[in-house]
């Protein structure tokens, strides 16, 4: 049991058997978090008849996730190819978010915010200082503030801060709002929930053409998308090529809800909310974030656990991120805690997403691949479901996916493979 | 909302408004907490019609209670009366506990564990050698062992301690279960529960004729119990004598749960649970509490705030709990957090219950009161039990509670009163 209290989405369970099992589908879509429920629904929009495949559809990692949308704060050192996907993709947040919000008539919160790097003390300042730099070479949007300046900016800051980075164009959206309406756009366009495990593929001479569920039912299909996230190599039958290194990292993020206003508080004297830009820290060389959501709750995360497909939230846990975050905002010590959520994040050996389409030679023509988007599920969403749905449809994908394919693991001396290319 | 995931006791609402409305009771008990539904089980098994009046029973400050039954390890100086209140119904604890599982079937978790009460430093060392010192002039059964004494006996101590008392007669029960045993035996004894909420009673011409629920509905009877906990007092028609100072005191407790197993654990290997026995910590002069249950989780407590009706988890009151615990009893940050629930306790001027059955010249004969057990309500709950079902039969109660009547609030001088004596 977790201290989680799930808001369930409702009415995308309990699929009509008789409606979905004796059909032929254009494309099986085997996991209903984003990737796998934002491909859905665009492929369906092109025409394509679709089923997803989830026992309970976003309620993974997708669940948990802060809806950080920040390719700037969250570069990193030698991962340039994906830093360069992670920028296509925040491109097309904007469109994204009002297409599905115009579909779907919900607003899934997508906050134009900005995002504040914070260095604690001298010593998270100097690492903050290189980041900078290493953004600068890159040509990133990003700016130098003083500990004085971030405070002016963002006042419930603490004191003692050395200085930020301001990235302004790293923004946010309200995750579980982004996933309730992925489902309602895919109930709309008629995409098929079987609320069922898929556990294997089908691709006899070499072409995929059944899902195969863990009931014994086979779904026939043209196509099939692996987006299970750190489940996505649970299901058999994989070609070889995809069997690539895959592994779930726990993520705890809390949701914080304001303080109850006491009896002597009127409209008027409602206090403003404790941060306006998502807020992310570098504390004494540990990392964590407060994502200010516009009702004034915050989403504070989140610990990197490798503890397999464990999804309990610890007591360290709680201790570590809050410790983190009181350091960093001392007034979250008056919120409310509202939700704890472990999510599995599914990491790849450098960290960069599976996104492509498998050919001929690979033993299963028809099998699109879309995993491992590690600590980016949320921004990679709108890049991976583009690319997903045209290959669907035949059509060429955005360039920036075609560095991960899922052969960069194979190669001799790749990430994951002994220096000797053995496997 | 909180980060509690109740598991609530089923089967006690929606009492036939039929059956009810128009029944005269021998007795109405406004407040379903263990104190009310104790009351009226025994007031039940002795022959009288009873009814108890609470919109969510079982749900108050009982459901966030810890259990300890601990009159040595809670003796305060001063409170010499309440000890020996408490010190009696400990002793009746083991019969009541045996009577209520023999009437219902279940275990209660009645556990005679005793409790260790630890010094963390040298500081509060010397703050529990004067407690002890005065322990052992009441005469109390008591033991000081060395701290390496106190970590032969509970290995998971923190290295540091600096010795503890050893009270080997403060027991625990398992207070949830304890809530749905009452619950259970005050449905096969024939109470009848009316899920709503009181809100004044009537008494024409000084003696106690009915109560008036929030619908508007009169139940009408010849005596009722007043065991509202920290809301004993928002009852209107209360006589004066009755209103006495109470307020509520928010204790935030959480549920830890053992780390879950790793894949190699098999049944041989299972760790043995952290604690064997309740371990209260006086931790750099704060408080806290590790009570561990016979399935090896734990219930870790608690806060005192005061908050108002307040009852939210705040972040600071998670991160205070958890620091200490950590401190006393390092391994508990393994654990998993199942449940966080706040309570309010019912505080009156000088910490001891209301116990009292109001005579003739009170303007509400007829009335028992029975709130404002504060830190110890499951502790006395059947020693109030006693002496409300033996009042509401015409019986003598036990002298202990003698001391417990409303009128020492009235005294000049007295607790919660002006040195002068106006009220």
């Amino acid at each position: 049991m977790s201290a989680t209290q799930h808001t369930a989405p409702s009415g995308h369970e309990g699929a009509d058997a008789s409606q979905v099992y004796g059909r032929c589908f254009d494309a099986v879509v085997i996991g209903g978090g984003v990737i796998g429920l934002a491909s859905a629904w665009q492929a369906s929009k092109r025409g394509l008849a679709v089923a997803v495949v989830d026992p309970d559809p976003g309620h993974g990692a997708s669940w948990a996730a802060a809806g950080m949308l920040a390719p700037v704060t969250e570069a990193h050192y030698g991962e340039e190819a994906l830093l360069h996907l992670s920028l296509a993709s925040a491109r097309l947040w904007g469109a994204f978010a009002e297409e599905l919000e115009a579909d779907t008539g919900s607003d899934i919160g997508y906050r134009r915010c900005g995002t504040m790097l914070v260095a604690f003390d001298d010593d998270d300042r100097m690492a903050a200082r290189q980041l900078y730099e290493f953004q600068l070479k890159l040509g990133l949007q990003v700016r130098w503030v003083s500990g004085r300046e971030a405070r002016e900016m963002e006042p419930n800051l603490a004191p003692g801060i050395r200085g930020a980075l301001w990235a302004p164009n790293d923004h946010q959206v309200r995750t579980r709002h982004l996933v309730r309406a992925l489902l309602d756009a895919c109930q709309e366009s008629e995409v098929a929930f079987v609320p069922e495990r898929a556990v294997a593929l089908e691709a006899p001479g070499g072409r995929l053409s059944a899902v195969r569920l863990a009931s014994g039912i086979r779904l026939t299909c043209g196509a099939a998308v692996l987006a299970a996230g750190s489940w996505s190599r649970s299901v058999d039958g994989l070609p070889e090529l995809a069997q690539v290194p895959l592994r779930p990292v726990k993520g705890v993020i809390l949701r914080l809800a304001p303080a109850p206003l006491t009896a002597s508080a009127t409209p008027e004297t409602e206090p403003p909310p404790l941060l306006t830009r998502t807020v992310r820290g570098m504390v004494q060389g540990s990392h964590v974030y407060l994502v200010p959501r516009a009702d004034g709750s915050i989403v504070l995360g989140a610990t990197s656990e490798e503890r397999g497909f464990d999804t309990t939230v610890s007591v360290g846990a709680l201790h570590d991120l809050i410790r983190l975050a009181r350091r960093l905002v001392p007034g979250v010590t008056e919120m409310v805690l509202a939700d704890a959520t472990a999510g599995l994040r599914p990491a790849t050996a450098d960290n960069g997403p599976v996104i492509a389409a498998m050919g001929g030679d690979s033993g299963a023509e028809g099998l699109v691949l879309a995993f491992g988007h590690y600590r980016n599920g949320i921004l990679l969403t709108p890049i991976t479901a583009s690319a997903v749905s045209a290959w669907l449809c035949g059509d060429p994908a955005p360039d920036e996916v075609s560095a991960f394919g899922p052969s960069r693991f194979c190669a001799p001396g790749s990430p994951g493979l002994p220096a000797d290319g053995v496997r």
